[in-house]
């Protein structure tokens, strides 16, 4: 299933993407893709979708999870992308916070922050976790899985590295987190390890890379995390962004307002952000 | 107002201490001491405490906020602090998260996590924001807050920095937010810049400090964070520790199961944890 949630920022309605690639309501089956209905999905695969509600197909797609819990997000998990930021990968991985008031829908604008001159992009694999996890296996990590979703890590380098330790500043500005469209759910995913991604500035290939080069891999990443705290469902992992972000180029390129930004992951759509200055 | 919320974790009702310091029942008129209801706490002042409900006064008390956006937390914020932890001030505020997940009563159990042998203690000054703040002055900063309350931001510190980058996976494990007992409001406050904190373990005092050594004052703090992001009602910014953590004692000094931590600062009420081993 492809889950979707759409309407207004923070009153968004539960939604259903079929095969004909329609958007319909799905609000009387469930009240949200959130909390504790994300580990009970299979309850709406008996739904004929074929017979829901159609909507706009022009409204507003939201965040395609709502209530997050905790947004973790995975830094120079990509061995070319770490070397590209001048670093080596780490000997486990690095965790970083987005703060959950920057999660946003998928094609919202991306705000740049005033005087923000390093503004920049990161195409990612999220995964959604539907089921409680503390110290579990990797064997039972993708028993916790909800489903998979693109995130757009967007990411403000001086924020983030030059105003003092810890990379959450540069990580949560408004809107830094477009979240969709869809919660693709594993079975219509496939294998997690081989799924293409890419990003465009202004229809120009910046990021172009799979999953297949992810060094610490979905059940890995699921499991450390559970080490720590418990995961509940409606927590977020984004798992690190391969080569090409702005910050990686001679000379480095950042985005300005007007700039627009296309990304996409095999099999879970495409987000589409145009860049504005904040007010 | 002394507002409280208490019951069972995850179904807190609010409350209020009277001036005969007895806890009494609030849901009558508000729904939980969370979001919206925090910008306008006023409205509550005209109740006649006294004539509320009692509750038992045994019950447990929950973290004093609900629904928590954004954790942040500020290191490096005591000048003594930064120096017994063998570092220097930071010229900007160092912002770092502790993830909502761990945010629990201020005296439920501290819990160890497994194998952890680091695990230690940091009395805080925590700030409620009560109202949405995007770029907001020094002089404007004091107007969006709801209240103060205790915090024991406890830390394991070999998870914090000696496992790849980032504190938040030595922050963040369950339980390690003990926050409350009370939302007190800004009248009742008085100054912020001297009140006194202390944290004992087992009854002897390991930290002894006053909110007049922070670096980073409370309004330079809103005023810094609402550059990066909006806040918005329900975040929370906890503003770092005095001298006498557990790390910084030759030999360093952790906790372990059945160690007994009592916390307080002037004004704000005490808390009480025992440690336990995860299970």
């Amino acid at each position: 299933m492809k889950l979707v949630r759409f309407g207004e920022r923070g009153s968004e309605k539960p939604g259903v993407v079929g095969q004909d690639g329609l958007l319909r309501d799905l609000s009387e089956h469930v009240a949200d893709i959130a909390g504790d209905a994300l580990g009970d999905l299979d309850a709406l695969k008996d739904i004929d979708i074929d017979s829901l509600p159609l909507v706009d197909q022009d409204v507003r797609i939201g965040a395609c999870v709502g209530n997050i819990g905790k947004f973790i997000c995975v830094g120079l998990n990509y061995s070319d992308h770490a070397a590209e930021a001048g670093m080596t990968v780490p000997p486990e991985p690095i965790i970083f916070t987005k703060y959950n008031s920057a999660i946003c829908g998928p094609n919202d604008p991306i705000i740049i922050p005033r005087g923000s001159e390093k503004t920049d992009w990161e195409v990612e694999l999220a995964v959604v976790i539907g089921k409680t996890a503390k110290y579990v296996s990797e064997d039972e990590a993708l028993d916790c899985v909800a489903g998979y979703a693109i995130c757009n890590d967007v990411s403000e380098r001086a924020y983030q590295t030059e105003r003092s330790g810890q990379w959450v500043k540069g990580k949560s500005c408004d809107n830094f987190g477009p979240f969709g469209p869809w919660l693709v759910t594993p079975d219509e995913v496939g294998n997690i390890d081989s799924l293409d991604m890419w990003l465009d500035v202004n229809g120009e290939r910046m990021q172009s890379g799979t999953t297949a080069t992810m060094v610490y891999k979905v059940p890995y990443l699921i499991s450390y995390l559970s080490q720590f705290f418990t995961l509940h469902p409606g927590d977020v992992i984004s798992t690190g962004t391969p080569p090409g972000v702005g910050m990686g180029m001679t000379p480095p390129k950042y985005l300005k307002a007007g700039d627009i930004v296309t990304l996409g992951i095999n099999g879970l759509g495409e987000q589409s952000q145009t860049c504005v200055d904040d007010e």
